[in-house]
């Protein structure tokens, strides 16, 4: 086992990463400080890994909630589901919750744990290597609005994240690629040496190779711990952590929740943010092809799909938290392995890249 | 105009107290630096005041939300009508809100600036007696549940509050004297000079003599930014200010939100943590006698309505914030002018409370 710690301000709390964690009952129980316990899991992960977990609790109140699986339920709804098994079983506010889950488990179950009560400790139990390398890490929980993804949300840290990459073997390749693709931004935005390791390693990887994925997650829990000790709230640096993630939260809310993966949709943001580095004389066509054929080879898509127009799209971007009054701000790539604090961009430009990338991209076929 | 400061560890901000303030352009325009603006009110402070409030913002992007009246309202639907108007308008993290009503509004639009883009700065402009001794300061925002109140919310400060106390003369008699209830309960738990004083100026406060009125505000103010700064997130004194709050609380949840006024629960409930505290020993019966007379003489009332159970009135306490684990605690006073921190009570005490208050009140008529 691995352990990191992301430093806070006021507090510090642990990440966990290794084979076989949820057997190991010593770190199971050790943050979970209470006689009451809510799992709040999806249907996908309930079979495989529930039983498992749940098993350090039999001599708690324990209370598991069973979403359906998905980025379309990751809402204000679902919190309400939660919130309404808290109060129905009087849970109080020492009460624990534990997220076992991807993104979308953590993100909701960690923004109903902000919620309850005003904030009731929470513990991230990762499954996806999405949620091990990024979402788990740093506090930020969210549900998504019909008009923009992870609008209401709150900065709410875990009492500490258990990342058992055993889960990995479970994962589908589309969900294991997805997960990449954060891999890939942490490499691009700020660890060359990084990005270089993954050119070499990406088969490895994308096989599976476990001493491989053990180094990509650690690399990256430590290069997002950094980040957050440096910057909790996204006044600064944070925000280089939404490369790519702009274009791609507006494929998301635009082509509807769930029809693509979050982690495809960064990879596609991700070179639409390259391009359009390139456009303002920061990347080399070449570094923009070097991307791209690391994302391929990732196996993820770097086509823009059918189903929204250049307008649309633009109008989705309109609503990103890092805008500021209407101007839209965009995380950009200096080179590969630096990127730039958000910067304002004339839509004019960004319109450029978004025609291009349409024209380009669709008759060749899209995800 | 008085200006106290909430001293916060990671900041500070003002609370502004005096008459004609919602006239005073340089102070209404000092704490709101974005170019979009929004207002929540209620379709009775609309009327009289938001004409005044919108006046200062004409050269924004303002929007205005008003809602219906009163505590049934204060819901997570409200709060998403909010969340609904800021994305249709493009409202970025840069965006301000302002809460202009009673504490129901301030506890709503608070949470709706938490949560928002994970946080969005706003200001309190309270309108009743109770928002401005109490509920506007201390950033404790939240919205009811059926079973709870005050069940999902968020530690969120506001960038100042702005208590113009002209709004008092609008205000009907039955909302001043629940305003008096929080008012009596600075003096009850730290500051038996000001219950004295409270027992000298009772009949000048309830006739709305401004001068009185402005020292009732502004040492309640004071005490409130006093714990407050002591403990912003109620892990120790903080929830001394919850005297007579769990039965409070218990009977507008109970009743049915907006039943009886939230100031009016805490009346009742805090005759019945007397009762208690002279039960387990701690006031002698002519202290709760003491009281009970100058909440009388506050208009407030005194007896406990009928419709409640006590087992039921207890199933309802069980979901308290203070509670532990299914263990109740409670605020009680040591004595008049000196409080307890949250102390584990047994359940059959306090229904001996219950079963006395409900038998004796009773037959005399209630609210």
């Amino acid at each position: 086992m691995r352990n990191l710690m992301v430093e806070l301000a006021d507090r510090r709390y642990p990440i966990a990463i290794g084979q076989h964690l949820f057997d190991d009952h010593a770190l199971m129980t050790r943050h979970i400080a209470s006689r009451q316990v809510m799992i709040v899991t999806n249907e996908v992960v309930a079979p495989l890994y529930l039983a498992k977990v749940s098993a350090h609790y039999e001599d708690r109140q324990l209370e598991v909630i069973i979403l359906p699986d998905g980025e379309a339920f990751k809402t204000m709804d679902s919190a309400m589901i939660i919130f309404d098994r808290l109060l129905q079983k009087k849970f109080s506010r020492t009460a624990h919750l534990i997220a076992l889950g991807g993104g979308v488990i953590g993100d909701l179950a960690g923004f109903a744990a902000a919620c309850y009560q005003r904030g009731i400790p929470f513990v991230q139990m990762p499954t996806t290597l999405l949620s091990q390398v990024d979402s788990s890490v740093g506090g930020k929980t969210a549900v998504n609005h019909p008009l923009g993804k992870n609008m209401m949300g709150a900065f709410y840290q875990p009492k500490a994240v258990i990342a058992d990459m055993t889960t990995l073997s479970t994962l589908n390749d589309r969900e294991l690629a997805a997960g990449l693709a954060e891999v890939i931004k942490y490499g691009l935005i700020r660890d060359l040496e990084f990005f270089e390791w993954l050119e070499a390693h990406m088969e490895a990887l994308v096989a599976r190779d476990p001493e491989a994925l053990a180094t990509a997650v650690e690399r990256s829990c430590q290069n997002k711990a950094m980040v957050v000790a440096l910057d909790e709230r996204e006044t600064g640096e944070r925000a280089t952590l939404n490369l790519g993630h702009t274009f791609g939260h507006a494929l998301e809310t635009g082509l509807g929740y769930g029809a693509v993966l979050h982690g495809e949709a960064v990879a596609i943001g991700t070179l639409l943010a390259a391009d359009l580095s390139s456009r303002l004389g920061y990347l080399e066509v070449a570094d923009i092809d070097r991307i791209r054929r690391l994302l391929i080879r990732a196996h993820l898509p770097t086509t823009v799909p059918e189903g929204l127009s250049p307008e649309e799209f633009l109008e989705h971007m309109a609503v990103d938290k890092k805008n500021v009054e209407g101007q839209l701000r965009l995380i950009l790539l200096k080179r590969i392995g630096e990127a730039h604090l958000p910067m304002s961009v004339e839509s004019g430009l960004i319109k450029q890249t978004l025609v291009s990338a349409i024209a380009l991209h669709r008759p060749q076929g899209s995800l």
